[in-house]
């Protein structure tokens, strides 16, 4: 067992966020058009990126992606990370990687030379502050085994997983890769659901990854629902006790719950002024529990820190803290 | 004289912004190496963009330049208007035509196909809520006559002109170019000064183009003071009154003062309760001044619209409105 030098190295889609302002009418529209699903994520080529970006209103752009969120989070709090995620070699991938790198965080994953552009997710936040995601992976979807450095993962106490990478299958590859060279290395692997319909989609894969390769579960009430067809969050949380060390489970404003060694710890969330975007508030619940864990932080102040830092991410527009989370935290002391 | 079908079209440069957070140290250390400006804005050509960009902070992107916002806010209001601006062909410029043609404004400028990349404005945001602009104007600085249409100029009631447009050349022909359009149409020609080091660098020019073609003048306290080399803005507003029809200038939280026909006119700041980020004030107070004087109201009604959109761009970060100014200036009445 070497000794970790990173607290956390994350595997993820690289994307760039388009948001934009929408109407409660549009989403509707283009439910019954296209498939969109409010508050959720849905996949979409780039034909139909195109087309629905030429609907919207005008954008702000922001490096996104839930596992890039989560570190630029973690790198806030003062952890010290790297993302494995694909860019392609243009103006977008340039922003993503200047992000990433900007906070302190290696980022090494070859950039595509050639085909797809840089991925991007167009999200429509409407007057609820609700978030609907349409996510053109493009160059993120090539990320394969061949990006994963066994070297690299053994130097991080924990390996994480962003379950959106599920939909394709080399990048499952990839997972897998990743998730044994922890193991090999006796580091923990964590990974997030992400997305009750993401989870849907891969249920079998998701369950066969969560029983033999993670040791901390990230999900929400419909997410670890949907894993294990429960319909009710208490059977779901019996069934997720008996396959991972850790669950880490977000229900919005009723908080979180941590179960682990047939225990749980319930933690409230923090209160908010105004709920601008719920954007990246998952991501950033994960970002904080995931900095104290490397701290060896027990498991109540982890879930304590994820609360605080999701409290900040949705208190403004976009996925990313605005400010530094290391200081939030010092003045919640 | 022909019948105007839109409102406005302005001539400006197209930018995107990347705005970051900064502290006053960093701002100090790159004027000591760089010439950099507080609160200013500086002309950087593209290996310092490259330069600078790798030692800011993660960024926010969003379209940017005066007059882009300016037309913004216009549409904003309800104003129909256009823009003319280079862009390159890449996915910059795509964000930039994008952002532009989704407020319903006409932009139908030809996007530069070789050479520069289209242009950017690196902007550090200090605690104090002040803006340091560094722009690398790339595409932006081949606007050009060509790109002018006598009879697009003819068919708006003001043509508004960005006045950092004048470091360039051809760019400095197109005004021309544009503004004896609108006269021989029997419209009006509007121009910003933009800043005051832009003021500076083209004083003479400046001071031609405000004798000679310019009916609404719209500067800030420094700039009217730098074009006619005044210390003292009273004197600097003597000056001015000879040479434009209407002058509209800005104090910052002092309000304005809007000089016409031997009379003046002086209108409060609107209050905010915390100013977060002063991009884009300068450029909205002229959308709302515009839109009321399209709409045929009175100065001093021109002048408070001006202070209503100026006040909310600076209680967010970026340089455009993020609520419809329409809906605010029905609250407000």
């Amino acid at each position: 067992m070497s000794e970790p030098t990173l607290g956390v190295i994350a595997l993820g889609n690289a994307l760039v966020d388009v948001i934009s302002h929408s109407t409660e009418e549009f989403i509707t529209e283009q439910k019954e058009t296209h498939g969109m699903e409010k508050g959720a994520m849905t996949l979409i080529d780039e034909a139909r990126a195109v087309e629905l970006y030429s609907l919207m209103g005008p954008g702000v752009e922001t490096s996104g992606g839930s596992a890039g969120n989560t570190m630029a989070g973690f790198a806030s709090f003062g952890g010290k990370g790297a993302l494995i995620a694909k860019v392609a070699e243009d103006q977008l991938g340039e922003v993503f990687q200047h992000d990433i790198r900007s906070l302190g965080l290696q980022f090494d994953t070859q950039p595509l030379a050639m085909g797809s552009a840089t991925g991007r997710c167009l999200i429509l936040v409407t007057p609820d502050a609700d978030r609907t995601m349409n996510t053109f992976l493009g160059a993120s979807s090539e990320l394969s085994p061949d990006d994963i450095d066994p070297n690299l993962i053994a130097s991080a106490q924990i390996t994480y997983l962003e379950g959106y990478l599920f939909d394709r299958e080399q990048a499952k590859q990839a997972f897998v890769t990743a998730a044994m060279a922890a193991h090999n290395a006796g580091h923990r692997v964590a990974l997030t659901l992400s997305d009750p319909f993401c989870v849907d989609r891969h249920r079998h894969d998701f369950l066969g990854l969560v029983e033999n390769h993670v040791d901390i579960l990230f999900a929400n009430e419909d997410e670890i629902k949907s894993l294990f067809m429960q319909d009710n969050f208490d059977d779901a949380k019996n069934a997720v006790s008996k396959n991972v060390e850790i669950a880490v489970l977000t229900r919005g404003e009723k908080g979180a719950v941590i179960v682990s060694d047939g225990k749980e710890i319930s933690v409230a969330a923090e209160p908010v002024d105004k709920i601008v975007d719920t954007t990246g508030a998952g991501d950033q619940f994960a970002a904080g529990f995931l900095y104290g864990f490397t701290e060896s932080m027990d498991l109540e102040k982890c879930a304590k820190l994820g609360a605080l830092a999701a409290a900040e991410v949705i208190s403004h527009i976009g996925p990313r803290p605005e400010v530094k989370l290391a200081d939030l935290l010092q003045k919640a002391a």
